[in-house]
């Protein structure tokens, strides 16, 4: 099977085809032939050797989500037949015409939804529903600070929030991006053009004075001061990336007085058991609102692979809104 | 009845004695006849105003726990009789011959206890409860990493750290103070006289590499950043108290990839609901392990109320071990 590997530490350009022994499914696990997948700032940081992955997982073939069709089941496998079309999340390796996954942690693909779109969900949808629903907490009726809106992540945060019944202020640093915010329900955007961001004053005045119940933040940095200024009384920041950096100064009073909470979270370096959790969570809960036209994938492009360089390019510029997909085969 | 009231902002020395017109009960209040009250850190904020009382309290009363006994009873009051000895947290004004509280935010005072040993636990125990176990999550077999570990709330915290099955890791600034920690169960106490403060090593030492999975901190500041290096993943860290102050550098990135959770909790802002809740859950779960000896009351010195300036002067200087209580009469 083709699988592309990354040579030596480095930008898109460090990518290269290879040929390498096709996999075969354990027990519970199932062979998929990956028919699209997406890309994701995490491989920008894998490309430059600094998102190492888990140890189960090739170190140098990058890739975290997939769209595809199932071609073999291990011994004890019994979710899925071959021919069956399923996406999901994989710790590094989806950058393959094959990959193993445990049949517990692939999700089927909703009826009529073709492969590039599907593609488009897991890491999108899986991180924000799990940082928004399951570690946040949302509810319906309150008002969620969502930090670069316009991102894959950002869009389906601002979805999932709408779906729910809950208010979505967005931030962004580029206008064009935030003008297309009102597509997925977001009440209001926030320019965040200069450092630091200034986005607290907008966020109470939304609010009736009262601050964000609830933050998803991609950004980190100098967002996460103005963030705890911007939530209600016993608000909750759930830290999902750094763009801006990892270094800041905060002030406790604020967290203590408000009684915030401040929970810093990834998907890749858990357990299967968290994985699989998560996925069978989403297919409960996510799956449904896929099928209503509640929630649908927010894609900037679907290319070719061998587009796939540019496409890293694109998503490293900061150009793209939604997710990269990439058609495998 | 007699008060002490802030006079004006400063030490000490600026309580006085003064009559007031006594408080009557209303519908599901009862009325208490303070017997004994013990001093907490806020009331020396108070006194500077600092830390003002909230709104439907006298703003010029300290004293934010009691011991005393049921003098009368307000309209639908049922839970006691004149004559029951009940102890409890108020949002102010416990340094007062009588004083009115909700009757469900009152606790028994279990038997054989006397006043003076109920009014050492209300704040300590309330707050480490609450903040241990209600939001923290603690379980069995789990570490936990006290600061300040010889004060009242850090000394309660770790009796029911003992109580529930875990292991206490305990920091402070004076070794003849942790030289008792042992009394109540420390497996290990770290000296922390410098700053910077030292204690993730030795956190590691205990755990096998792993780390605390819980931190009750009263202190902040600088003992932050260092607390966050001591946490094992997915560990969680309470912010109770900023003795330290409240300006720090974070680095995000370890909340991020150990997801941590960091939460600030307070008690006395709270509204009457959860105030309840958190009175009836340590009726539950609490007054039982002080009926079994599992749990008591940890006091530095038990003095009468003419003494009460001398008895907050000792607070602020540090030298204090568990609780200062004041006989009220």
């Amino acid at each position: 099977m083709k699988v592309l590997r990354i040579t030596r530490p480095g930008g898109p350009e460090v990518l290269a085809e290879e040929e390498r022994p096709e996999p075969v499914p354990g027990p519970g696990e199932i062979l998929i032939r990956v028919r699209a997948s997406a890309l994701n700032r995490a491989d920008l940081l894998q490309l430059r050797g600094h998102y190492p992955a888990p140890p189960d997982v090739a170190p140098d073939i990058p890739g975290l989500e997939y769209a595809g069709e199932v071609v073999a089941v291990g011994p004890r496998a019994r979710r899925f037949q071959p021919g069956d079309r399923v996406m999901g999340l994989v710790g590094g390796g989806a950058w393959s015409e094959l990959l193993v996954t445990h049949e517990r942690e692939a999700m089927p693909i909703p009826d009529g939804m073709d492969f590039a779109d599907a593609a488009a969900i897991p890491e999108a949808y899986l991180t924000a529903f799990d940082a928004l629903v399951l570690q946040g907490e949302l509810k319906p009726g309150e008002t969620v600070l969502v930090h670069a809106v316009a991102s894959g992540v950002g869009s389906a945060a601002a979805l999932i929030c709408q779906a729910m019944g809950a208010r979505v202020v967005g931030t962004g640093r580029n206008a064009a991006k935030l003008a297309r915010a009102a597509d997925w329900g977001v009440a209001r955007t926030v320019l965040c053009d200069a450092r630091p961001p200034r986005f607290a004053d907008a966020v109470r005045e939304e609010t009736g004075g009262r601050g964000a119940d609830l933050c998803l933040d991609l950004v980190g940095g100098s967002y996460v001061p103005e963030t705890l200024n911007a939530l209600a009384p016993r608000g909750r920041l759930m830290l999902v990336g750094l763009v801006a950096g990892a270094a800041t100064e905060v002030n406790l009073g604020t967290v203590l007085t408000k009684r915030l909470r401040v929970t810093g979270t990834v998907l890749r370096s858990r357990p299967l058991e968290e994985k699989i959790a998560l996925a069978q969570s989403a297919e409960r809960h996510l799956l449904p609102l896929f099928r209503t036209g509640a929630l649908r994938p927010v894609i900037d492009a679907v290319v070719p692979r061998a587009d796939i360089r540019q496409a890293l390019e694109r998503m490293a510029g900061n150009d793209s809104v939604g997710k990269l997909v990439v058609r495998w085969a």
